[in-house]
């Protein structure tokens, strides 16, 4: 123990200013392609880079003993994230202090320079304000409180009597209150889009949508020695009941929203999306701009969506790899689900649904999905709905699949189109 | 770039459920010892398991594959860091989904139950908000903002009128606006400490005090590609000039503050508790409370204060192999030092300073240092010091050393002595 405490305190504190020699990881190449760099400790028979850009590829052995990768190409302006593995097991990289967490993994990244990584990162523009707090809930008989993450633009604090509208922004599954700040660099991107005039200046407000879960990771009793925070839980329809009587209500009460329709706007990711489109159609008269990133589109956990997942994670060859146990695990899953923590009626009847809300005509109906999403099928079965519920939608298909690069650039073209 | 896409995809939302399936990592036996695993995905010869209570420890291979390790004793009840090292390259615990920076170490972690880390973990009590915002700033021209984060506690939302007390919070070298919050667990303690009556509601200020950084990692343009953000600026008299003028007038225009003596209270650890020593003594009429938590008591990197850290750290046996980097990294380090980056008065006349400020008699002046700590020496230096210039000063000596669980600890035993 003593040697232990000695130990870190002379790497942590007083001494260890030799941390401080800078080297970077990635490096841009005269024509621009980007060289990555790994230097184990000890002798290890292959090292593999991890990239959001690129997948798995091998490392070269170089005759000092580092291991490298150069792109074959330049990379385009963008946050990227990565990891090296050895053995297997992933290793985080020692030469990059910016590590960020997508869902339960812990990845390094970086930003390569550019019209779009300067969306991501601070400039000397006005900067808003992150809050994290908790608002009052009683969906979950355990959980008197779940938390929140909220943006406010930096002109807030100065207009003490103006009042703003909202933007809700939900995550995916496994994600949480924080997914949409850490890996959606939400804060950067307000800050620059409002400093260039491009959004207005708008609450952002991102709920926490795991039914079963309060709270991230290490801010949450619950989360105490899992594995994950991956969980079924927010396919059930309770988060999404619970979303105007709990979430909304509380924002309202304590900033200074504008409270009506045209003012309101909600916009989720995957399994967020899915609980935007539920949100709204279950609501019709509350929000005016709706933005489906990548929705799932697919919900509750019936039987038949069960077939469904299972038939397309089985006829898309790239994943095949995974289908098997994922057939097996939904296979055993409706054990758990039960009418009682279910919510059956959010998704009971929803082409009804679909037509009020449009009848209503809300401004805004935004899809965006990618080519190589596996998600698209249901996506393109959901515009049939929306289209048959007389809605007209704006609808964009890009390139990539189900990634954060997308959602941020969905995000980024759907926000001059709010407000 | 496809592949990848579809196959992340998967992984990340679609339909990875199957890492939903939970297991632990570190498990508690019956006779209360605990035993990590890690199961490698593939062979390795050896595998470390590197924890915040023990030191390093070789696992054991068992018949099924996995390494093992149990504690030869019971852990007292605390929040616990570990990783486990394959090749000397650091690995984190795929079934632990807690995972924290220290300085610039991920690091997992886990709390041991009982009655200390029941304060560190959310209880079911009114939970206060946590807020990162930025504040203009001048004494480097580059730099016009630099963050900072804000615990309010949970009442100050209810109580539009009423005026709190401020705790500034200051970090270590290497540390930024977020140390406290992550490994110091302070939302956390502030909770559950006000909702049991054991501290008065209160406000808690933790600036960046890195003098050539604006943010922590991820979010400062000044961070990109570098390894570390451990910083000698800091030693420099800059970041403690500069306190009263810009950060405390941010706050106490911002906040509903007391704006006095008796309701400020200033502590840090380390580099923080040298910085608070020094804030406290230039401006002796601010606070009332002075915590100075295993204070590194040294400051600036004069010629003088360079050879004793250089002894300190060739004295300590424990240490003496990083001794010989540290000092020709230390050598070389005055060439980067020119009076310009500098603000030397603030460490000039620290005895005249030191009376001055005791002849106002703070209320309290408390320093609190492990015995195992390195810094021991300089605290005892300093200690006379305190003496010599007439101050009387609350003192702590405990087990350990320079590490976290002392700093939460002082913390908690610092908090219901404020205010």
């Amino acid at each position: 123990m003593a040697h232990q405490f000695a130990t870190r305190a002379t790497l942590s504190c007083v001494m260890a200013f030799l941390l401080a020699i800078s080297a970077t990881a990635q490096t841009m190449n005269a024509d621009r392609t980007w060289t990555f760099s790994y230097r184990p400790a000890t002798d290890v028979d292959k090292v593999v880079l991890e990239t959001s850009f690129g997948g798995k590829e091998k490392m070269q052995k170089t005759a000092d003993g580092a291991w490298t990768y150069t792109t074959p190409d330049t990379l385009a302006s963008d946050m990227y994230t990565y990891r090296f593995i050895i053995g297997k097991r992933n290793v985080l990289d020692p030469l990059n202090a910016q590590v960020v967490r997508d869902i339960d993994d812990t990845l390094n990244y970086f930003f390569v320079p550019g019209p779009l990584a300067a969306l991501y990162q601070e400039q000397r523009v006005a900067h808003g304000k992150v809050e994290q707090l908790w608002y009052p809930s009683s969906f979950d008989a355990d959980m008197k409180q779940r938390r929140l993450s909220v943006y406010t633009p930096a002109e807030y604090a100065q207009n003490s009597q103006k009042r703003y509208p909202v933007l809700y922004l939900l995550h995916g599954t496994g994600g949480d209150e924080v997914a949409w700040l850490d890996m959606g660099r939400l804060a950067q991107i307000m800050d620059n889009m409002i400093a260039s005039g491009k959004a207005k200046p708008m609450i952002v407000v991102m709920p926490n949508g795991i039914a079963d879960l309060d709270a991230a990771p290490g801010q949450s009793p619950y989360m105490q020695g899992k594995a994950s925070h991956m969980n079924m839980s927010s396919w059930m329809g309770r988060t999404e009941a619970a979303f105007p009587k709990e979430v909304m209500p509380f924002i309202e009460k304590n900033y200074r929203t504008i409270t009506d329709k045209p003012h309101r706007a909600i916009a989720g990711l995957s399994m967020g999306g899915m609980h935007t489109m539920a949100i709204s159609a279950n609501n019709p008269d509350l929000f005016d701009y709706v933005g489906l990133f990548s929705p799932q589109a697919i919900s509750p956990l019936t039987d038949k969506n069960i077939r469904r997942i299972k038939r397309v994670t089985k006829v898309d060859s790239k994943i095949r790899g995974f289908a098997n146990k994922v057939a097996s695990f939904i296979q055993g899953t409706p054990t758990d689900v039960t009418e009682q923590t279910m919510d059956i009626d959010i998704y009971a009847d929803m082409e009804g649904k679909l037509q009020k809300q449009f009848a209503q005509s809300p401004r805004l109906y935004y899809i965006a999905i990618g080519k190589k999403d596996p998600l698209l099928t249901f996506v393109n079965s959901f515009r049939k709905k929306v289209s048959a519920a007389g809605g007209t939608y704006l609808y964009k298909e890009t390139d990539g699949g189900h990634s954060w690069d997308n959602w941020r650039r969905y995000l980024i073209d759907f926000l001059p189109r709010i407000f």
